[in-house]
């Protein structure tokens, strides 16, 4: 889409995230974490959740996958909409997928929620939303923390965190040593947002197009809180059956970074992926965030997940099986394949 | 200490904390938790951290126990003083302690820190205090979350929650059930204010004593920071080795709501604890604080440790050797004994 003189396009650096700078924090972050790492650290193995075994010698042992996330600023949009019951269960969804990713069933999930003055009744609405996305993924909620810190919130905010531990046996670990060229690449819609992008996302719709919280969007069908607010899938139901039968090689949980960040986490060195634009229905919030933001295509990708939310990386004797297991849980994309060379190259299309 | 006319003594409710609030929402949430509990969850026993086991048919199986905490506003102090690498000892200390209280030792440690626009070197001497504070307990830091979260949070502020995940063989747990009226209570002292009471510590030394952050308070001998960022100690090199000795009935981790709120927590149903307000030293600080903001005793008792970190349940017969395998570790202190009766009564002073 041509720029317009004088009409600054909206990338999510310019919405006030640097990638970069949390890039280069989050590298010596991880120097003085490794620092620490006990016998029991699979450290080995890089990845979306941390990796620890009680059982270090046990090559068939119980492996712990720990991850922790927030909600990020889905947050305020639930604070404008008055809206405190999905946001937990977007938090949980996302944990649970974190961990999905390296072949982990969730065990137990604490949350962190904090905010200036406790409202019992927005904090209720809150846990209601974790302990239900806990229950439909078979997940204790086993404890969290509420605090209230007086002056450090504004009225009506509170910020939100989650920690969830699941299991896997080790020798049933997905590994991206695993993944070989010529790989397909298996890819479930994302339910909309997921919980990325919101920065960005709220300048467009309350910025450059103005809108009201409440406000129905005829394109979307929906209001912008019904669309923004969207619950992160759980993609527990349709991928743990591929695990149990050893379906799967490899996966990619689609969260902030998109496409071009993720997928990479999944791959070994020397893989990429080659991915056709063209093979997957984007829903039509992005179509509405490009054109109303005029955002490039390189910083469309790099910050939303374009309706992708998870992507299974299969062997191609084992596709066809896969895509008629996952027939049961709705639509799944065959959008590419996994080829020579590092990072992601996107064909076919513009978008 | 008498009132004065028109000058409203200090309380953690008056300076913006409704504990009962708090409580009343947390029943709530406990209820919701509950209703997620899986076969694994050990759901019979309260206590100050969640417990799990992979095995719920094996009486001497290893148990996972889980805490996520907060640091609460002491973050205020430390970024009004520019000092970063002190917080995260807090949190992590905070936590071990949380655990060990029920037999537990440290397996891996995941942290969530949230601002508006991450300065890399905050983030950095963040992660550089739980990890000092992680190899110094044995404990991984897994993994984390750092969240950059535009327009969320002030210019300069940022929160900071945590989750530890340790184990404990289930027949070697402690159990509150084992405690029997006429224990001995052994008080191992706190390294000043810990991390609870921060909103009336605040409101008492910048707007009832005026200090600056930077002052020398000669009755403390210290800085304001300096007083009111040292850090939380970790009770886990002195506690373990009476663990592995089987020397301890019941623990109770000192925190927010005091002894009073924590210590019935440690005990079983019928029983409570007679309390000897003359058996300690009360470091200054607290003196200051209820001086200054003419706090009310019982205000000060349910709010903070008052020089009290940790209470072991200890039975008579053992006393003599527990005081004495603790002798390395700085003082301790017999402070009262297990009585019939619910909660906790003071003897013996006006503290």
């Amino acid at each position: 889409m041509p720029k317009r003189p004088g009409d600054a396009p909206m990338t999510y650096a310019a919405a006030g995230v640097d990638i970069d700078a949390q890039d280069r924090a989050l590298a010596e972050v991880k120097r003085l974490a490794r620092a620490t790492f006990t016998r029991g650290v699979l450290s080995e193995i890089g990845g979306f959740g941390g990796l620890f075994t009680l059982e270090p010698d046990n090559p068939a042992g119980t492996v712990l996958v720990a991850s922790a996330d927030g909600v990020g600023t889905k947050l305020k949009v639930a604070q404008m909409a008055g809206v405190h019951d999905t946001v937990g269960a977007d938090l949980v969804n996302h944990c649970v997928n974190d961990i999905l990713v390296q072949g982990a069933r969730p065990l137990f999930f604490l949350d962190y929620l904090a905010t200036g003055r406790l409202e019992p009744g927005v904090a209720v609405q809150v846990v209601a939303g974790l302990a239900r996305a806990c229950s439909a993924n078979g997940c204790a909620l086993l404890g969290g923390e509420t605090a209230e810190m007086p002056g450090f919130y504004a009225p009506g905010e509170y910020d939100l965190a989650g920690f969830i531990v699941g299991a896997v046996r080790r020798d049933r670990m997905l590994r991206r040593g695993a993944v070989q060229a010529g790989d397909a690449l298996v890819a479930l819609p994302s339910d909309g947002l997921h919980t990325n992008g919101y920065s960005l996302v709220r300048k467009v719709f309350f910025e450059a197009l103005g809108l009201a919280v409440g406000a129905e969007v005829p394109e979307l069908g929906r209001t912008v809180a019904g669309e923004l607010l969207r619950v992160h899938r759980s993609y527990l139901p349709a991928v743990a059956p591929l695990l149990d039968a050893g379906l799967i090689r490899s996966a990619a949980h689609i969260t902030g970074g998109g496409i071009p960040d993720n997928l990479p986490r999944a791959l070994p060195e020397g893989l990429g992926g080659e991915i056709d634009l063209g093979s997957w229905d984007e829903p039509a919030v992005f179509r509405l965030i490009r054109r109303a933001g005029q955002v490039p295509d390189d910083d469309m990708r790099r910050t939303f997940n374009l309706g992708v939310g998870m992507i299974l990386i299969v062997a191609d004797e084992h596709l066809g099986v896969v895509l008629g297991r996952l027939v049961p849980h709705g639509p799944a994309w065959l959008i590419g394949r996994v080829v020579a060379g590092a990072g992601v190259r996107f064909v076919g299309g513009s978008r």
